[in-house]
């Protein structure tokens, strides 16, 4: 047997975006309602003037300004009301010299008029509207075209769509947008010990945990997760389960498949696959054994089985190319400060990711280590993130601030955000 | 007509807050497949010990500790190889003394064994194992129920289902679990100018906006929208409307129905409806006309129609309510320190919400005041947050450094989070 060349984090890092060069696996057409958190496609121009119309931005009565050039409560101008414009009503009247309209905040600006006379500075005599001031042309009146004009760039590709660009959407009239697929990640979860909740618990056997955790990791990243099964300590098994996924998905996580009693399983369902292993081993803590592979072009990971493992490699090495795949700049999460509750002894020749625990006092946060022993539930549950201990740091003593990175609340970042250009 | 007692901000939230006491509306059962980032509804105790049986922590020998007292590399004790027991599988054998059983990291440790002695410190010789060095009762043994007890509360009522979560609800072999029901939340546009989109626009019509909005941070929420439709000028019409949303939902909102135009029109509409308004204007800007009733014991909210104060609005009367019906502690949004580009100048008489786009230059960002003049889709797409300016402040000078709270990302708080706890 040779011997494994492990490479660094920033050396898998490299590989895995060399290699890859992950990005967008396609565009679909999606109503706005089901638009909300998608990433827009390409970039949105305004099919038509924003607004359509001559818009009143007062109530009062629409005029030429000329006509009220002079005017003054001692001396009002005196102007024939020729007609009425409600809200959402075509305006049918023309206005001549002499004349105004009455309209409302929203209304359509008649033909002949160019401003507003707001109804505070105007009183009514019969037929007759009087003016106490005098209007400058265009004086609240909204032109065509002066919120967006016809052909404008109003949203960019990249772009995630929240709530408010849906409204945007909204308002140019389109009823659908174009934004990119979901990438499609198939997960399969490997161990003989392995049972399904819901599932009688045989001796000897304990329920998968990695199937939820990482398909709803998947799904934080706007991604499809595909749940492929279990797959047992046969390799022809394994192999087909693979290649069953990858024909249905862009992506395949196997978790438990890097560790020492299944890696050779693993090894052998690669090959049967015709997966050309990338990196075989990485030096992180946890993570170690981590495998990445490539199989008609599609990324293939092995992660460890352990629970909070399974989910710390995806973080470092899934999330990122998933991230890419949606289109997305990448995933957000709050980091704090927070002082060491107990003293971190980091594995000097690796990068370490130590999961805490945060507990909040009179003189802020204090960081938990979780400690490898720790049962694969309570450490799981109870981490609320983790602190990075680069190669090469032997020690961190107890009371040293940290900064911990938070699992949750996560949050995708558009290419246009703020955080994405502040990183870039 | 009786002049109308605008109410404080604070008073405004006091009454909503007392008149509703927004809580959740239900509980219903999901499957761990459909239950990320729903909120718990009751606490979850472990229906098992985990893990299940003894477990193995190291590849290696199961013993009887006793036996191994005084073995050195010098001094070996012998034991008899009796069987093994791999991963998954029930431990068959019952161990004597002076025998082992091969075991694996995870397996079953068989009756009459009391540590495991790891592979590297044996060796063997035919059927016996050669141990190099002693081990206590205990050692490397993970005793039943040493994660997690039977009846041990793992999870709380109100904790947010992130996937580490749903892993530990995996792990306990639950495949579903009681979450709080998604409060529905009824929305409807009034307007006799605005068309949807996809429909043509006839003149002095415009696209509608706030349906989208409003529907989508309805869902930011954990709330379910339902989009009731558009309301003419007729009141009998909206009353009607309103009936049938809130015959289907817990809440109503209702945007563009509460500005000059129209509120006598909304207001014979909940009078039809035998509402009963509890907040009648509010010294807020934007949002002074707001409107609260209460019709058989569910909120309604009229809010106004430009779509930048009716988000605002939204966020600031409506969500906190929507967010104690779905369980939640409250909405996270992060907080930035900007400089204003401009000065403000508020309305002093009112608690003012500025909208304003951010840009990053060299010395940290900047916050643009969005002026009230501008476009519904401008000032909707261009703004990243806002800034609070209280009743009585009357002039915020250019330069001066201000908190600004983006609208996006936003994300739920559990009652169990930092956050929440920071706040209570």
């Amino acid at each position: 047997m040779r011997p494994r060349t492990l490479v660094s984090l920033e050396e898998a890092l490299e590989a895995i975006k060399r290699t890859f060069k992950p990005g967008p696996v396609g565009v679909e057409e999606v109503g706005l309602w089901e638009a909300l958190g998608r990433v827009l496609a390409e970039d949105v121009r305004a099919p038509i003037h924003v607004p359509p119309f001559r818009r009143a931005l007062m109530d009062g009565y629409a005029v030429r300004a000329e006509d009220t050039f002079g005017a003054s409560l001692e001396n009002p101008v005196r102007l024939r009301l020729v007609g009425r414009v409600g809200m959402g009503e075509e305006a049918r009247v023309a206005l001549g010299p002499g004349e105004c309209v009455e309209v409302s905040t929203g209304s359509m600006l008649p033909e002949g008029a160019n401003a507003v006379v707001r109804v505070e500075a105007t009183s009514v005599e019969g037929r007759e509207v009087l003016v106490h001031e005098p209007v400058v042309p265009g004086q609240d009146v909204m032109d065509v075209g002066a919120d967006i004009r016809e052909g404008e760039v109003v949203l960019r590709a990249g772009d995630i769509l929240t709530p408010a660009r849906l409204g945007a959407l909204s308002s140019l009239g389109l009823r659908s947008v174009r934004v990119f697929k979901r990438p499609v990640v198939a997960v399969i979860s490997t161990g003989v010990e392995l049972v399904m909740p819901g599932e009688p618990l045989g001796p000897g056997k304990i329920y998968d945990i990695n199937w939820i955790t990482v398909c709803s990791a998947i799904r934080m990243v706007l991604c499809e997760p595909l749940f492929a099964g279990t797959a047992r300590d046969d390799p022809g098994e394994l192999a087909e389960m693979m290649a069953r996924g990858l024909s249905r998905a862009d992506v395949l996580i196997a978790t438990g498949a890097s560790s020492v009693g299944s890696s050779d399983i693993v090894r052998e369902a690669l090959s049967d696959l015709g997966a050309r292993i990338i990196i075989d081993g990485v030096r992180v803590k946890p993570g170690k054994p981590t495998i990445v592979a490539e199989a008609d072009g599609k990324p293939l990971f092995c992660l460890p089985g352990h629970p909070m493992s399974a989910l710390m490699t995806f973080l470092v090495f899934v999330e990122p190319v998933l991230a890419s795949m949606a289109g997305l700049a990448g995933i957000g999460r709050p980091e704090v400060r927070a002082r060491l509750a107990s003293r971190i002894i980091p594995d000097v020749g690796r990068h370490n990711f130590v999961p805490v625990r945060l507990s909040r006092g009179p003189r802020g946060l204090t960081a938990h280590p979780i400690l490898k022993g720790s049962g694969a539930i309570t450490s799981l549950s109870g981490a609320d993130g983790y602190v990075e201990v680069p190669e090469g740091t032997d020690f961190l003593p107890e009371g040293r601030e940290v900064l911990v990175r938070l699992f949750w609340p996560c949050w995708p970042i558009g290419r246009s955000d703020l955080e994405a250009q502040a990183r870039g």
